[in-house]
């Protein structure tokens, strides 16, 4: 046996700054210069493109009018993120004649911008890309981090990679045409941050309903999850370790969120994971980590931001349980949970009684 | 404007090493024993897994009859190696349970590598694989040096990424059941080798006619190839630099592989570099580069291989010269060409002008 050893040393600092403000959509071309790029090429939803298209595309042309501009713009949610979106992307950037030396804009909230990273990633083997991102739940979760993906059928993120945006730019003037609901259920991940990570942070983020929260105020608890995802990720990009406390809520959350595809009563991310939350919490408080005063508070939050703490009745127990067996957190077949010690103090690696899920799952199936 | 600062420092040193014999298949159980993963998942085609998959089955089960094993089968052929087979093997992997700890193996030639390569590193944002290659085009070229990807609609690997594999074997017995046909194409890149980095392997590669090599030969140009490629994708895994010297003659040959996609002569990609190569000599040479005496050797090599070094009458050439638009080694609205100045030495970063290129395409299109 001939063996040829073959060892890449990679070394890489990868830079993905976030910027956060209100009201500067119409200086992006002095904000994110694109002049050392071949050309640009934005992705973004029919809803979002009608707010934001001309704004951002107007701003490049007014100090670059020979700059090659395309998109593509798709159909708005979750329904979108899939095979045959992400295929019809790819067309258009090699209808565009998009090369590896042009930059990709992914504008929008979570569905675009995992989406849109995946398909620049992948595209000719990885072209740049920077976000732009218009939705609470992009700015506090998806854009930062690097995790970039679609789904399979129904299954969650299952088709994605790691890879980094070169900026990320959150406007909280955008904030105003996001519908009330998705920007409840984007206080889904800052009450997250909170509980994970910060009991002052916490108290911040639900001192006030979310829709009371002035631009400015949205700019500090934008600024506060940022810099607690920032953190998380720094430590840990690739989710062997730390990274995981980002995972509180997701296990029963993504279960949640995808029984509730084939109700009537699609969940958006966000309420998937307060409903998530209040399992997880409860897991906390059975296995004796968490006592149940902190409980209380931490469902008594949830509630009061208006997102949803119990489970629609349509879907039922036995569904949650048997998609749980396909959540990426699964090794072996145990699922590794991350649970909490108290506000402020998430827990990663934790393995959990079948008997205890099954409990928590019946708490957020009890109708009030 | 708040700004948050996310620098991720990546270091890694990734082994990816390359193994070569005779005859070892039915021990790969110990050559690449998979104890320390929850399961495998075999991709491979229908000509492939007809001879070998049991014996590799057979192989992991007689020291580990409890191992889960999966498999997804496709249609063989460069057809296959699009969005549509990349989604069915992600189902296959889902529906198998396949999760993160499980490990992928790839058993076949370049199509195999490159696409289940590529399924491998998204599932799940990135599982681990491992290739058996068992033909010379993918032994020599596709299986090492991390790229993987599928084609999009004509549009040659147009989707993918890097990412390398945990250990690449190659077995010479496997090329024992490979079409006359494909063992020549695979000696394209071969000769390439010799081309652009060592002229005494340009010598051993073209001594004989490719079938007349004993596997105890083949053993040694697989060996020499294998070097060649290993040191290249070491010092430039990104191909910024040095390893453009491997897409000597894949530009022109890139092109014509697609253009006869849509004719009843479908070229092997290494029948399509082989005609690449002659017409990326032929430049060499009217720019000033190479003188006409090595421009016959290396178009007599080529011929006394049984390689085309001139294209089918059904392909013409403004559709070579569009298709060439298309390429990835396009900037801006120049391509970049890797050239040689003699028999062992490739240069990059190479532009050329069109009246040039018009000529290279004329000489590969008369007819002798």
């Amino acid at each position: 046996m001939q063996k040829i050893k073959l060892t890449i040393k990679q070394a890489a600092t990868i830079n993905s700054d976030i910027y956060i403000s209100s009201g500067f959509l119409n200086e992006i071309n002095t904000l994110f210069p694109i002049k050392d790029y071949s050309q640009l090429f934005i992705i973004s939803d029919e809803n979002v493109a009608n707010y934001y298209l001309d704004t951002v595309i107007n701003s490049y042309l007014s100090t670059s009018p020979q700059l090659k501009i395309n998109s593509h713009i798709f159909k708005p949610g979750e329904k979108s993120k899939d095979i045959t979106t992400f295929t019809e992307i790819l067309r258009s950037m090699a209808k565009a004649g998009l090369d590896r030396k042009g930059i990709v804009l992914n504008l929008g909230g979570g569905v675009t911008t995992d989406m849109g990273g995946f398909a620049a990633s992948t595209y000719q083997r990885g072209t740049k890309f920077f976000n732009i991102s218009t939705t609470l739940e992009g700015m506090v979760d998806a854009s930062i981090g690097g995790k970039t993906g679609i789904n399979l059928d129904g299954y969650k993120n299952y088709i994605g990679l790691f890879n980094h945006p070169e900026a990320v730019f959150m406007d909280m003037k955008t904030l105003d045409t996001l519908p009330a609901r998705e920007l409840i259920a984007g206080f889904a991940e800052v009450i997250k941050h909170g509980i994970i990570q910060d009991s002052k942070y916490f108290d911040l983020a639900t001192s006030k309903h979310p829709s009371a929260f002035t631009h400015r105020e949205l700019e500090e608890i934008v600024k506060g999850s940022s810099e607690i995802k920032a953190k998380v990720v720094k430590s840990d990009e690739r989710e062997v370790g730390q990274r995981r406390l980002l995972n509180f809520g997701h296990t029963i959350g993504h279960a949640v969120e995808t029984a509730s595809f084939a109700t009537d009563h699609r969940y958006l991310h966000g309420e998937a994971v307060a409903i998530g939350m209040v399992a997880a919490t409860r897991i906390s408080e059975l296995v004796g980590l968490l006592n149940s005063e902190e409980t209380q508070r931490i469902e008594q939050a949830i509630s009061s931001a208006g997102l949803p703490t119990r489970v629609n009745p349509s879907i039922d127990k036995q569904q949650i349980l048997s998609l749980l067996k396909f959540d990426k957190k699964v090794e072996g077949n145990k699922i590794n949970w991350t649970l909490i010690n108290k506000i402020g103090a998430g827990v990663i690696n934790q393995f959990v009684s079948s008997d205890i899920i099954e409990e928590a799952i019946a708490t957020i199936k009890s109708n009030e």
